[in-house]
């Protein structure tokens, strides 16, 4: 590789080594604005959703009533804070989220890496269970997860299933997709029912139209990844489930994380197993 | 029904309400010689297997080895001794199993409902759990059990899956099958984990090719079940395990249950739940 690219190589390989508050740091100087798989190993990384108040009490009994796409791990303790001290040292939302997505009527307006100067004092910050959790408890067994191994985005699918509607969100359920075999899906479904905060067991497995999905090989977000011979396909309810509900529900001004690119929490992953 | 038939159901339904003390009683005194599936619900129910000292050994170390197709609940405390205190009140292992079936070198001898004279000072009992538990916990949540539904005994299968030898004890694992849609055998999966000393979570679900089922509708024992549409076959390691890796290993004595009609305890089923 060119020397640029073996410096640049150096220098994530050694932010992925940091710990979960000075990663904040150089998010919170745009030093750092990329995805953040892969980062603070251990901790737990956050889908973000930002809502005025009038909007905020609807979301949160739609993340009530939906745990497994939406699953809720907090939220700011009075609108207009900005503070989010149980997840971590120092946590400004504003400031240290590597990229923003700005929605205006379920609109994508703009991409941001600080949202400073768009700050209202009614906003409401929810944080949602992310998948990379999950991940890595698998990887720690041993589980082969392919959009890691194949360095992609994991597949993701629109279903027929519908989530309970709560007020003005309603919305069909978002799944990922891992392919395994049927001896680690068994694994995966114990693994996972541990962490219910962090989208829980699988809620499908096989065959792909029985919730909807034409063609496992064209994803609707994410990349397609190998499916390998005698491996079935397993669906976990997906963080993207809440982003489409907004899409949909038009609320005029949302605020959520840019896809990946996650809050990194000082909470450690292994905190969030129930049993 | 002929009314000696409805006479005959009528006690069937009185005695499978019998608590489990008073159930033994009758199969001690031989007027209970039946299966005992649905009898005395809610409690465990044992696989025995009565061996001389001189396997012994080597028997639990074949179960310690491989516990989910044998899993181990309890012994005898000494050999020759014929009480099992741990499992219930007053129990005779020599009278309380409605059927036992004598083996001399893997070869079936013949079936006894006492072995009170064929008792011996070198003989250890092993009580192994049974597929019963587990399946009275997936009923409680509403799955239905087609084995159960449909009358009819759970099909098992011999698999291409070996056993790790203990000593002169090898073979290959049996398993049961029971079809369900994914999203039960999800939920069964995450019930049957609470249980390994009745067998655990299924082994294997989807193709039965993978693990050497050549023609899922012609089990090696037990009957054939329907699959409906979208359901997939899911298996568990089978008690019928240990009998076929006797049948095989040719101990020169060895007494079992005779198939279905187990060993009613005074365990709770509630109480072998790991969590």
């Amino acid at each position: 590789m060119p020397p640029e690219q073996g410096e640049e190589h150096k220098i994530e390989q050694a932010n992925k080594r940091l710990p979960a508050y000075a990663l904040r740091q150089l998010i919170r100087s745009s030093e750092f604005t990329g995805n953040t798989s892969g980062y603070a190993q251990g901790k737990v990384q956050g889908n973000i959703v930002i809502l005025p108040q009038d909007w905020a009490s609807d979301f949160l009994q739609f993340c009530q009533l939906n745990p497994k796409p939406c699953p809720l791990i907090g939220m700011s303790s009075t609108p207009g804070d900005f503070t989010l001290n149980d997840f971590g040292e120092d946590i400004d939302i504003r400031t240290d989220v590597p990229g923003y997505q700005l929605f205006e009527h379920g609109q994508l307006i703009k991409e941001f890496t600080d949202i400073k100067m768009l700050w209202r004092e009614d906003l409401v910050t929810f944080v949602l269970g992310c998948s990379f959790s999950f991940e890595e408890s698998l990887i720690a067994d041993g589980i082969d997860i392919r959009n890691i191994s194949e360095n992609k985005n994991v597949p993701m699918y629109r279903t027929n299933i519908t989530c309970k509607t709560a007020g003005r969100f309603r919305g069909n359920t978002v799944v990922s997709m891992r392919p395994m075999l049927a001896k680690d899906a068994i694994r995966a479904i114990q693994i996972c029912s541990r962490f219910p905060s962090v989208h829980g067991a699988p809620i499908h497995f096989g065959e792909p139209n029985l919730i909807g999905i034409d063609d496992i090989n064209i994803p609707d977000y994410g990349d397609s990844v190998t499916i390998k011979t005698n491996e079935v396909p397993v669906f976990w309810a997906c963080g993207v489930t809440p982003q489409l509900a907004l899409r949909q529900s038009k609320p005029p001004f949302c605020i959520t994380h840019s896809p990946g690119k996650m809050l990194v929490t000082d909470i450690n992953n292994a905190s969030l197993a129930v049993l």
